[in-house]
């Protein structure tokens, strides 16, 4: 294992080769780091900006090997990486951040509810779902409608249906592939928060103010920050965000989403260990931007300052709205960061824009 | 030849693999392009985070042929590319920007002086010189101490002495290696500015504001921006920027020196057809920086906002300073940029930093 902190010139793994890979390597060339990923794609977006590309499945354990023999610390582009030979690899002393644990824990819905109440941060009422006949007891103890979801795996919206009432349980655990699932209640929310967080080797801890954000279909479309928000609110956020991040003893930063109910209150939607869409507008309006800030944390360095030096609104470009970018180009409040991915599809986020207004 | 405006995942080929090649690859990166350095070192900066690197000869035909082969538009990172054979791709068809004249301007002081004056954009009194027995005249005609550099190559103070008399022609002649030469009347300087100027294909030019520059021994260690200047100097300097990049029929970004008088006039000292290390100020105080103002500018898209949203020093790091990045990793106001660099060097350039001050 490397030294921390770990110098320039030494090469940060990232296991996934998305637009986040892409723009962790962005953040950590800037800062004299090389940069190897392993991804299944030969042609992944992060790949084509490391100056080492390992193509092999996020799990192989050949391929990790690969990765950890040029890396001096590996870390994670999404949460679903698998988290067992990343704990083999932690095990042998390979520098590992966010650790095993955490990927673990985001990676089932009940494990990541059940830790988020035992480190006192809410969450909706929720019950683990194993056969269609645990449905109907749990929904009407949790109330009808409620939220049926795989335990494991989705993003943006998929696998996941609402359970009006008992007349529709049948078809909700079919509709859900009848997998390991998750009931929730519904939270009766006014918007949709995120905080971004990260934690340094060191365990200092530094949030990012909240985000506002809109989702349609299951997918981010915008995120505003800072959010309008009481000083009180700002608090129990970032009090949340702590109490997370110290309790899995993590380093990197994380997205926490949130939902703040009609009442005021804060709950925990989900956490993503991970640079997080939500957290896309500090490129643009901090110093030092989310995916510098993780950088820095799994490298050993001191956490960047989080104050934004403007306001902003970030816009997904899915899938056809990237077709927009000659008008984005042209725009000039408009600041364009397309992902290099070679094909559209619907719900494929391909890009994003930051819009800056003044400093809040 | 490609169409114009390039789209996002079109390849930028880029001659030269240091610095500035680095820091154009990861703006284009964020623009969703693709990249292709060709350098002699398979180890360079910039080629660590391009899709393809060409390990070649700046000016080997065959290499730039592979380059060509690839890439949507051909553009340069340093001012030596050889001319010959950018400006053989040229003619058969390839989009080269800048274009060969521009390089082959400033590639010989004696042409880029003649070239300046026919623009109208003064500079000092110079002479050029073919044998030592044509320094004494000269010398006599501008006045000692003069200037006596090197017509080709030559940077950071390399290839160039000062003659203060009659009496140290021959030493200085030999010192240059007895090459062709200039000779340049002394300019009674109060200060060194320059302007970072960007030319899109379509003719639209845009200007960064004026930075004021500090050297020791030949090499950049400060620049400030905006620097202090009235509206006439400020206008004066963009009228000069603009006849220079209209006389070359100029597409991308260029760098010109400027000599402040001490009778307030201004003089061309050089042009760096390129990004230049005076405009690193641009990336954390402006919109849109320098790099991506290139990339823009050379893929046809529009040019970007010039207009700064926060005052900035930028500091060169050269040789040991970078080892200084723990304690500059921890200073809450400087942005922090390093090439990757293997091996520290006296003189060598390996990273910035930038501090930004309040809004001018």
């Amino acid at each position: 294992m490397s030294g921390f902190p770990l110098p320039p010139g030494s090469t940060i793994g990232i296991v996934g080769g998305g637009q986040l890979g892409r723009m962790l390597a962005l953040a950590a060339a800037r800062l004299g780091f090389d940069v190897a990923v392993l991804d299944p794609e030969a042609d992944c977006p992060a790949g084509r900006v490391a100056k080492t590309l390992i193509v092999g499945e996020y799990g192989d354990a050949a391929a990790l090997d690969r990765l950890a023999a040029v890396s001096g610390v590996i870390t994670t582009e999404f949460e679903n990486a698998p988290a067992a030979p990343l704990r083999a690899l932690a095990a042998r002393g390979v520098a590992v951040a966010p650790n095993a644990k955490a990927l673990a824990t985001a990676q089932d819905r009940v494990v990541e509810k059940t830790f988020l109440n035992t480190v006192d941060t809410p969450t909706v009422a929720f019950a683990a779902i194993d056969a269609t006949a645990e449905i109907g007891p749990a929904l009407e103890w949790l109330g009808a409608p409620a939220l049926l979801k795989t335990r494991r795996e989705g993003y943006d919206g998929k696998g996941q249906i609402w359970v009006a009432g008992l007349g529709e349980v049948d078809a909700a655990w079919a509709a859900i592939g009848g997998r390991p699932a998750i009931l929730e209640a519904r939270a009766d929310f006014r918007r949709e928060l995120s905080v971004i967080a990260a934690r340094g080797r060191d365990g200092a801890i530094a949030c990012y103010p909240l985000a506002e954000n809109r989702h349609e279909a299951g997918i981010l479309c915008t995120s505003r920050a800072p959010a309008e928000a009481n000083a009180a609110l700002r608090a129990e956020a970032e009090a949340i965000a702590r109490r997370i991040l110290k309790g899995l003893d993590y380093v990197g930063v994380m997205g926490v989403e949130l939902f703040e109910l009609r009442d005021g209150r804060l709950l925990v939607n989900e956490i993503a260990p991970r640079v997080h869409n939500s957290g896309h507008w500090t490129q643009d309006a901090c110093a030092v931007d989310q995916f510098e800030q993780h950088i820095r944390a799994v490298a050993g360095w001191p956490l960047g300052p989080t104050t934004p030096v403007a306001a902003c609104e970030m816009e997904n470009l899915i899938g056809p709205d990237a077709d927009r970018w000659r008008e984005l180009a042209a725009e000039p409040g408009a600041r364009l960061h397309l992902y290099g991915k070679r094909e559209t599809r619907p719900g494929r986020k391909m890009g994003h824009v930051n819009r800056l207004r003044p400093p809040p």
